[in-house]
């Protein structure tokens, strides 16, 4: 049993866990990663037998939001990277930093304990494969502790009645590769769930020479937006004028905007229960083109299964030789000691009780558990890297955590403001409108882009999403090409006409202001 | 060698074979329809080794334009069918009709001469492949004969320099099936031409995990549309009210539409050398998007191929295996005597010199070509059909042809008009808007829609494209449920609003005029 004394330790090599490791190095902390596989870049290393991607994977945020902020993508790489571009250039940013040489490979933690000042990290050693065991722990000691494992742990198997009995074969999202890899061509397929796991894999089925026949069961139906509205990345939409409107204007102006370009939801049988931003919208750029071809058909929630046939709670039946459970994760934490999970999690839901989704009151700043967040639209990324900032500062003692019972009376405010902002629904327990989280969290530690600091953003930090650099802009870690990256962010043409409006309007009533006072004296 | 007396021959069994066999059935000639092949259906009969669609082939115009006039699709067929769905329908149509007992196949069309008032019919047998000759003669004689080979006869090759020294395979689209059939997985592909054939076999290469890179190279760029624009199928715009306004404002309006719902042409490289309606625009719901995520790459006019590599205009190359010219077709029609050829096309070109794209002046009624016609959105099926109505009634006698100066007068006219309203090329020597064109037929029989004569359809007639069913309202040959079918036609809520909008300001008008009146008095 070998023992390291280590400042910092961060357990997970994927993006949440090497812009945590990031941040810590250049804050001079000495930083271990500890990582089960014997590869860096998490889920979106392609693996053919484990966890990860599908072959075919798109990311569905573009690269302007979606990217490490202070290391821009290439130009050659398309606005929305497959999965192999973001594994290079993944790889391409670790390199870049240095970050490889701090990954301990082959080690899943099997267990943390507080001592005193420090934190116990102890891990067996496992199979180059990422799984089996091999023989041997380690245990590691650091001050500062950073959980950055992620959301997306453990499968979430649902069950229907009949299910045990189906003919056919039942897999999970988490084993779907490709049709041709799982061998489905030629199979009737139902897919279960409708977020973007789900939707990939039906239209993957979908197409042409695979599947004849693809299903889509879904209990609350769902707003699908395409990955371009009116010719622009579709997350470039979300800028702060946008976000800082009343919910219900912006669920409206949303949803007619979709149903615009698109169609309505309803026309296409994909009958949202909810409002078009009370959730995080299925980004697909196809599958309404194969609703439309009918090589879809959408299907309400499951009643049995019997045989080979799928019974839906409408009457209607599918007949299927394969079904895929695109039912999402749950959180999974085994190596949390029975103490502290008992303060993360709720019970057997989705749900955790965290301040600003980092830290718990209790144990304070030196355990964080980073990219434990759902972003609403964006990418996860920009909400780690502002955690990990955080982190880092609180670390340094640049700045400290509030009180105990000031933090518990904020999880509290947090958590009864999301169940009125969100769809009810275990995705969402932890979701947060990215850009308004960032902010919140930026401004703690005095990140947050700034109308006066910047007055030469102005326009763009109302009107354009600004991308991942405009925490860059200012406070620590601030990047000086922050302001050129953010620039090279394109500006929704619909939001530049709105905000040339709204300036005309405000000149308009300034005018009649000024012409009334005129009279008045 | 047999003879047989027939009043009415009809060449090739495809869609316009069989619209104009049922009509000349329907009034009473006998008909005879002789095909190549041994089955009926022309291209939409799909064939892994002969002519016809590719195995992914959906129709690009919706099944309310491409469909027959008085045999509607069933409601569970998608807007846009697919190829075997189309097959199955033609199969209906001619069973409902009884036309198959009216063709006689498996014999290929060698000569057709005039002899007096008679038209003598020559065919060669051919075994069953449709292809290759077998021992026989046959020859038919008949009053009125109808040519329905259709201008997609003969492979279109162009000709680059290098390309007997490509180390690839070159083929044409003719022969391109899918990827997986042509064993294009895992090649490099250039597909040269960018109508709807280029893009369907670009998309087809470019579906993941199929071809590597794909390129097309296009000489003049295209306007390409989805398949809906706002919801609603593409080609439903086009009704009276939007083709009526100038042609600068058409091709302002519809690039315009076009630019707003997916972006500049510009922006995706496509760089259209036409105004929007110059041309017959290329129809895909997946380009843009397969050209979005970097999967297929638009390149200009190929200067030359050496070994494996394209090189372009702009000086750009390309590493390919495979390329496929997809650049159209030629009309082919071998069987016709020299001297009627003459009159028929303009030396090598595709041009041909008919009266309203029917008829030869010096031969009149007797002979008539059905389907040489390009449809500038919407489909052939029901220009073929009005053309045969057309012919029909000159056959039964109820009205005449116009003296040959005024036909030859008419063809010259219309001929300089072509000219002026599409970009110059070889597929648009015979292309029309095809309800401008049937409209222009359907008056010369008395089928043309009426607002004074329909006056519950006069707002449809005006902002819907009013399917097929429209020209069946009125006239010879019409159908009792035409007008319930034409209520089935979506209006696209773009043109609703528009109309809205105009009977505003014309009451507004009318009500300034009235108050002036008023004054006046």
């Amino acid at each position: 049993m070998a023992t390291n004394q280590k400042d910092a330790i961060v357990i997970g090599a994927g993006i949440s866990g090497l812009v945590t490791a990031k941040t810590l190095k250049e804050d001079n902390f000495a930083v271990t990663i500890i990582e089960r596989s014997s590869d860096i870049g998490g889920l979106w290393t392609f693996r053919e037998n484990d966890y990860g991607v599908m072959s075919f994977t798109h990311i569905n945020v573009s690269k302007y939001n979606y990217a490490f902020s202070d290391f821009p993508f290439p130009e050659s790489v398309p606005d929305y990277p497959h999965h192999s571009d973001m594994a290079k250039y993944i790889k391409d940013y670790a390199s870049h930093f240095a970050l490889n040489e701090l990954v301990h490979f082959n080690l899943r933690v099997v267990g943390i304990e507080q001592e005193g000042e420090k934190w116990k990290v102890i891990c067996n050693k496992v199979k180059e494969d990422g799984q089996t065991s091999a023989e041997g722990t380690v245990v590691y000691t650091c001050s500062y502790l950073a959980i950055t494992t992620g959301h997306h742990a453990k499968p979430n198997w649902p069950k229907f009645k009949g299910e045990e009995l189906f003919s056919g074969k039942i897999i999970h999202s988490v084993d779907y590769k490709d049709a041709v890899y799982n061998d489905f061509t030629g199979k009737r397929v139902l897919v279960v769930g409708i977020g973007n796991s789900a939707v990939d894999a039906a239209v993957d089925c979908a197409t042409a020479g695979r599947c004849p026949s693809v299903y889509i069961s879904s209990r609350s139906g769902a707003w699908v937006v395409p990955n371009y509205v009116l010719g622009v990345p579709t997350d470039l939409y979300a800028c702060r004028f946008f976000l800082y409107l009343p919910k219900s204007v912006t669920n409206f102006v949303f949803g007619a905007l979709i149903s615009l370009v698109q169609g309505s939801p309803w026309k296409w049988g994909l009958n949202p229960k909810m409002k078009a931003l009370e959730t995080q919208p299925t980004v697909s750029p196809t599958l309404i083109h194969h609703i439309q071809r009918g090589n879809i058909k959408i299907k309400p929630d499951i009643k049995e299964i019997k045989d080979s046939t799928v019974h839906f709670v409408d009457g209607s039946t599918a007949d299927v030789d394969r079904i895929i459970y695109c039912t999402g994760y749950k959180i999974d934490l085994p190596f949390l000691p029975k103490s502290v999970k008992e303060q993360v999690t709720v019970g057997e839901s989705n749900e955790m009780q965290l301040y600003r989704n980092v830290f718990l009151p209790e144990i304070g700043a030196s355990l964080a558990f980073i990219g434990f967040v759902q972003p609403a639209s964006g990418g996860l990324l920009t909400m780690s890297e502002i955690q990990a900032r955080w982190f880092s500062e609180l670390c340094k003692g640049k700045i400290r955590l509030p009180s105990k019972p000031d933090m518990n009376a904020d999880i509290k405010d947090k958590r009864e403001l999301s169940q009125r902002r969100w769809y009810k629904s275990a995705r969402h327990t932890i979701q947060q409108d990215p850009i308004i989280y960032t902010d919140e969290i930026a401004s703690v530690i005095g990140a947050k882009p700034d109308l006066l600091k910047n007055p030469s953003l102005a326009w763009r930090l109302m009107f354009s999403s600004c991308g991942v650099s405009q925490w860059r802009l200012n406070g620590p870690h601030k990047w000086s090409q922050a302001a050129q990256q953010v620039r090279k962010v394109p500006i929704p043409p619909l939001w530049n006409i709105t905000g040339y409006a709204l300036v005309l309007i405000i000149l308009g009533l300034l005018y009649k202001i000024i012409i009334y006072l005129v009279y008045l004296f």
